[in-house]
This record gives C-alpha cells, structure tokens and sequence, in this order.
C-alpha cells in the first residue's frame, strides 16, 4: 500500500476534523505504515509530582495510531477505537516533550492494529508502550 | 481486609491529593475492595460528535482503582500505573455521566489488579471495560 | 437475546469441532450471556512447579468466550480471536480442576467481547482474568 | 547491561529447567536486550482448519520473553508473567514454523517488559503482536 495523504494534508486534515488537537499534537515524519506524533507538552498534561499524565499519553497514542490509518486510507474521518493495551514504563522526564513512534501492523478491512513506543524527546528508553485496534465502518450495501 | 479510609476520609484525600479532581469526578459508593467513582460530564470531556473521549475514560478507570486500592491501604500517595487493557464496547450516551464501577482483584504486597466496567448513567449494557495494574513501592530497608 | 443452544447441544457441538476438547474441557453452566467452563487438569496442563501453565489458562479463558458466543448466535464455526488481554495474579492451587466464569458483555454484529475470570475450583480469590474480542466474519453479499 | 548467558548457555538452561521445551522452540538469535525463537510447529500446534493454535503463539511469546530476560540476568528460574496483551492478526500460513521476534523493552528491579512480534517463517507480515510483563522474586531480606 502507499500513502493516500502526505504529510501536510494529514496535518491540516487532523486540524479540521479534531480542532483542540493544535497546540496539542504536531505530525513529525510520516512514512509508508509509519508516523511519529510530538505531544507538546503543558501544563495541562502533566500530573501531580509534574510528569506526563496517563490520560496524555493515552491521547498522544490514540491521536497517532488514528493519524496514521488517516494518511493510509484518506479522509474518512470514521474508525473508531476498540482495544488498547498500555504498559508505563518509566516516568516521563520532566520539560520535555513526548515523541510517540507508531508502526501500523496490520490494516484490513474491517480493522487496523497500531503499536506505538513513547518516549521522552531526545532519550533511548521508552516511556510506554501501546497497541491500540481501529473498527473501519463498513459501507452500507 | 477491610476498608483503611471511609468513603468520606478516601473523598477528601483525593481532593487533597489530585485538586483537578473536584469537580470531575466522585465517590458515589464505597465497599470493601469495591468502589463507584461519577465522572461528572462536562464540554472538555467530549469528542468531536459529543461522545465522551477516551482519554476521559481512560482517566475514570485509573482514578477508580487508585482510589480503590488507596481505599484499602490507607493514605499512601505512591502506587503508580504499570498496565492497562481496554475495550471500548458502545458508545456513551449523550449528556449522561459516566459510572465506573471497580472491583479490585487483588492487592499482593507488589501488585494490586482492578477490574472496571463503565456505564452511562442509568444504563443497563456497559460502555467500556478496563483492568488497571498499579505497582505498590516497596519501602526501602 | 437469547440463547441459541442449550447446555447440551453447545457440549455437543464443541465436541463434533474441536474433538481434543472431549477431556480438556466441559460446560458447567450455561446462562443468557454468560458460561462456566472446567479445565479437568491433567499432567499435560502442568508447568515445572507442579501448577497449571499459562498456555493452558489461555486455551481456557477462549474455549469459553468461544463457548457462549457459539451458544447465543448458533452453530457458525468461525469467529476468530483478534485480541486478548490476560491478569496472572495468583498461582493456580495443585490437584484442583479450574473453573472459568465468562460473561460476554457484547455482542455487536461484528466484534465480540467476553471477560473471564478463572478460580482454582472451590477457591475465593481468582487466580486470573482475561477479555477476550472476537471478530465475527461478515456473509459475503 | 550486557547479556549473561550466550546463545548456547540460554539453550541449555532453557532444556534443563523445561525439558518439554526440546523438541517444540529453539533459540534462533540473540543479542544484547533482543532474542529471536522458532516454534518448531508439528501436529499438536494446530487447531482445526491447519493454523497454528491460539495457546501456541501463547506458549512461543511467553518463552520468548522469558528467554531474553534469563539471558539477561542470568540463571535465576523464577521470574513469573503476571500480565500480557495478544492481538492476532493474521492466520499463520499452513506448514511453516513460527519465528517470535523478542525485544526487552523494560529491564527494572521489579518489572520486566517484553514486546514481541510472531512472523510465519519467511514471511513480512506479522501474525501477532504481544506484549508480556514478567514480575521479578525479590530477596528475601
């Protein structure tokens, strides 16, 4: 399969169909099966003791596995997530912003399974790890 | 066991604990190794087409069995999330709260497993389901 | 709904499609929506250690979701298992049979989730939980 | 950190401590944090219709993560899975061997993390995708 979207009108298309996602989520590089997302990180992401909350990172994974189905089947602004699976590993570090590389390991009609690795910009070890499963809707006969 | 905290006492430490908690979420029911937690719907819980996000749920299901196993240890502020699975199974009702409710499968010296089921309020299928592993720090010798 | 077999033809059927279930595996109980299997554990479900394997625990907790899902929608043999998420939270007690206790909590037209909790029979504590979807193929047009 | 055990120390203790291992899964590769395994597929890992059974793939993770975790820290056989997350996502193709490739994501004093990816031998795309946490036996003070 090759990419229906590059990666500016992936961007703008996130943009327009998610509008709190600017200053949020940026796309970062975007390759066949393959994206990276930037979560930028403020305040209101954080938790008490001032790292990365769950609920981000759940966000900046779920953003990323659903950005990457976008750019491969087009603007159908459509799946939705029914399984995800996430294991924290290591505490975020402080002041940095969070870079999620998400590999789409399967895309079938009826659903796509994406595996992303979270990690804190510029650092060797993941912070999480995440695999989440899309449902594509199915066009009515 | 039994309960370390009443439904009072486990209420106002997590306020104390975690502010932006006021105001999103309450203890609605309080039993040994068993506990009800509203999350109290508003605008910035939702998704584009007013469903609640899963971030949001994802945070409900994390908070409930934090509180659970805060519940039964006493005021420990530390154990942190290690795991979690997730299936996403019907969309919430719209302009309903959501209610989780949280049974807490094991609480080991190491690792406490929650199990949690979240309904739109008043409804009889659930929405979504969730387990949650927390790791409890050990005390240092 | 309802269901679609009854105990015995679901025992029946299990056993004309799977026949190395006859020995492993039997249907205790039978309700709307919900099933309870028995792994009658034999040395061939052992690891070192004298306790039931993982595997085993595995093959289990999908025979059921198998086992109720079959038993609302009728004899299809052919849902297939897309995801599981499984707790190992006590060790299995030796010389005792396990008994899974299954609720399907949905049943869409194409996804299929069941959550299963597995006890050493006669035990309080469950020594693991697992979901479970299942995706069930769509009649071609 | 750097390995402990080399290919043929991890192979041997791997016979002594499982001795059903011999004959079903063989260390293919191994490096610093990574262990390649094959499940050497014969007429007990199959299901009806040919495939490779659930429980297998089950089996071929769960030694995989264990492997590389042994290799790791060496030969302390105690390290038990306490939780794990399976997304099946193609059938295996009929008559070829399973090759699990295995990364140690986490490493920690208490917790492990493995993430591992199943392929049909030869074949590019996965059949599954798993992820395995292993809890470590502290010393006894």
């Amino acid at each position: 399969m090759t990419l229906a979207l590059d990666k500016q009108e992936l961007s703008d298309y996130l943009h327009e169909i998610f509008p709190p996602i600017r200053g949020d989520f940026a796309v970062e590089r975007l390759e066949d099966m393959y994206v990276e997302m930037r979560l930028m990180v403020s305040d209101r992401h954080l938790r008490p003791g001032g790292t990365v909350s769950g609920p981000s990172m759940f966000a900046l994974a779920d953003v990323s596995v659903y950005a990457i189905i976008l750019a491969m089947v087009g603007k159908k602004a459509l799946a939705v997530t029914t399984n995800c699976s996430f294991d924290f590993m290591n505490k975020p570090a402080a002041g940095k912003d969070l870079i999620a590389k998400c590999t789409l390991l399967k895309l079938g009609r009826v659903l796509a399974v994406g595996d992303v690795l979270i990690y804190s910009e510029g650092e060797d070890s993941p912070v999480a790890r995440s695999s989440m499963t899309y449902s594509i809707p199915q066009k009515p006969a």
